[in-house]
């Protein structure tokens, strides 16, 4: 039987195409095909920045945008959205204390915070809402989330009472005063959509794996991991929770970790929760044919990113998966090939990776074009 | 309706594998995949170096070795088959005067002459065959084919009457004597596979399009441009025949030009031969899907080359036709979608020619995996 519903459930293809402008692009070239079809366009996230907007718009959400405090503490217009039916807010960080605020040479994450993302969080509360949905990709924050305690009333002290903002300044916390929390948090679920694994500290740890990416030097990150260390061992001392332990407690430079310690925050698989919360399932039940992607599809994909995630549901059901990457490995392991009946680098040819993110979308609109006239053919 | 009896009709990826290999490497790919299928290889060459050994497998020729000449006159054990029950010789004129026979830097196209493919000829002849089919690519010459007369008994003579040997002596051409050519020669019917469309003389002639990959530096890309219209002007007084406004009369060095001028050689797209003489079209009866490839598929293939060729015959019995190949166009033309349902660059991702070249046979394992793969689920 040709497949004629086609469900495209793109990742984004970092530093070159979003998710859903991926998804645009698959599905011009299955209409531009000899293929008779009907695509629905889903586009899917991990955790990873872009991941709470899909979600908003996916649940046909309501947008709430108020001034804030950028990751330095200047004022900047943020939103995030509210889904059904008003109980439940969906936070993209990014959209507050994300490094797509900052310019490259302005990034610091000893004096970055994720304030105004705690900011956004309080006036959700005040919209009532009793879940939280933060997504907490690409942040610029190596704070472990004190910034998001901060705004809801938590206070973070020296031994003279003064009380400490920065990562940098947390080398001196001697005390955490829980005294001033936003009680409202308190019945609030939060759930944190994770994109990595990182624990909180050391060398696989949210400071020596992601503060270069944030404008950490080598000196900056050994300030930062000592300020998070402190942090854990105060927070340990006073709650009894270890939050140096926590599987994904390093993402978002310690937000899961901290959260997790003072607001009991679950911290999920992104793409887990990001299929169910969208009702992904009843889309893959109207598709014969699910095609994915992501800039790269390899070995790694199957710890969870999103074109594992689109693949693992689309086999549930028994359906043919295409994965397209810009890159993927030589020679894919079984693994991959038995959730990827076809896996395919999108590329035209030798070229360097600039040319090469630079043709994503035609590439992907040719490759699809290409799938289609064969499907088209095969059953002609 | 799953096709399961794949025809494997790849061209040479050149620099990297051969049509053979190409073709195994495609069979292995379907082989490992979860496709139950049946395959056929069926490499093609499309007049370059190889495509006369590939005929001469394909009819289950017998091989006949002997001495000769090489290029610069030193002696070489090269063969050539013959076919159809003794009747025909196929000659790979590379055997005997090939580029591959000489070390890049001993190469010297004003000096290297295409008499061994002439002593060939002569024996083939002494085995009584009717016919000659003459595979000329990849030749180091560029003589107009008078190596070949010469060892047929055709001379070229200065005004001193002194012999004329090498390109570089036919600046002196003043008569062509003809009056010692062997007569069987003439009884015989010639073939010569082209490919390539070039004319003898000027900017697009044999010696300044293919001169330089001979070894021929910008000067002596004059002089070989010059003896060769010398001896298309006295070849022109003495038979009529106008040899510079040939099409393909560039091919190989001129042997094109020169054999259709005084042996009534016929010059024909080498593809199109080729595909005749190997009963192609029996093969592709019992085909429901196509494989083809070459280095490269563009715009160009469609002017005569291998995998057209290929399509061609697959698509006038409207068979899917996958075209594999290590560079293709970023967005291919109408044209070429037709007569490729499916076109794919078979990289796995952004990478320099040198790498890629060397991953060819592996790339494409991997795609004739995923491409069955896909046709086995797809009707699953």
């Amino acid at each position: 039987m040709t497949p004629t519903r086609i469900l495209i459930a793109p990742n984004a293809f970092k530093h070159s195409l979003e998710a859903p402008e991926a998804a645009l692009a698959i599905q011009q070239g299955f209409q531009q095909s000899r293929l008779t079809c009907v695509c629905d366009c889903f586009p899917v996230g991990d955790g990873g920045d872009g991941t709470g907007e899909l979600m908003i718009q996916k649940l046909n959400g309501s947008q709430i945008t108020s001034r804030v405090n950028d990751p330095f503490g200047n004022p900047i217009d943020a939103s995030f959205g509210i889904v059904n039916e008003g109980q439940t807010a969906v936070i993209e960080m990014a959209n507050a204390s994300g490094i797509r605020l900052v310019r490259a040479d302005d990034l610091n994450p000893l004096k970055a915070t994720s304030f105004g993302t705690g900011e956004q969080i309080k006036l959700a509360l005040e919209k009532g809402v009793s879940k939280l949905v933060l997504a907490i990709g690409g942040s610029a924050t190596v704070d472990g989330g004190t910034g998001i305690l901060r705004a809801l009333g938590i206070r973070f002290l020296d031994t003279t009472g003064q009380e400490l903002a920065t990562p940098e300044q947390l080398s001196d916390l001697a005390t955490i005063d829980t005294s001033g929390l936003d009680e409202r948090i308190r019945q609030c679920e939060i759930t944190i959509l994770c994109d990595v694994d990182n624990t909180l500290l050391g060398p696989d740890g949210s400071a020596a794996v992601f503060g270069p990416q944030k404008g950490a030097t080598p000196q900056m990150v050994q300030q930062l991991d000592a300020s998070l260390a402190r942090f854990a061992r105060i927070a340990h001392q006073q709650t009894g929770i270890d939050m140096t332990v926590l599987k994904h407690g390093g993402a978002a430079g310690g937000v899961a970790a901290g959260l997790h310690t003072f607001l009991n925050a679950k911290l999920v698989n992104g793409i887990d929760f990001f299929l169910e919360f969208t009702n992904f399932d009843q889309a893959v039940s109207q598709a014969d044919l699910v095609i994915t992607g992501e800039g790269s599809i390899d070995e790694q994909t199957l710890q969870g990113k999103g074109p594992y995630g689109v693949a693992y549901q689309a086999k549930l059901r028994n359906l043919p998966v295409i994965g397209l990457a810009g890159k993927i490995p030589l020679e894919p392991s079984e693994q991959l090939n038995d959730y990827f009946d076809t896996l395919l680098a999108i590329g035209n040819g030798p070229t360097d990776l600039s040319n090469a993110l630079a043709s994503t979308r035609t590439n992907l609109i040719r490759v699809a074009t290409q799938l289609g006239n064969l499907l088209a053919q095969i059953n002609a």
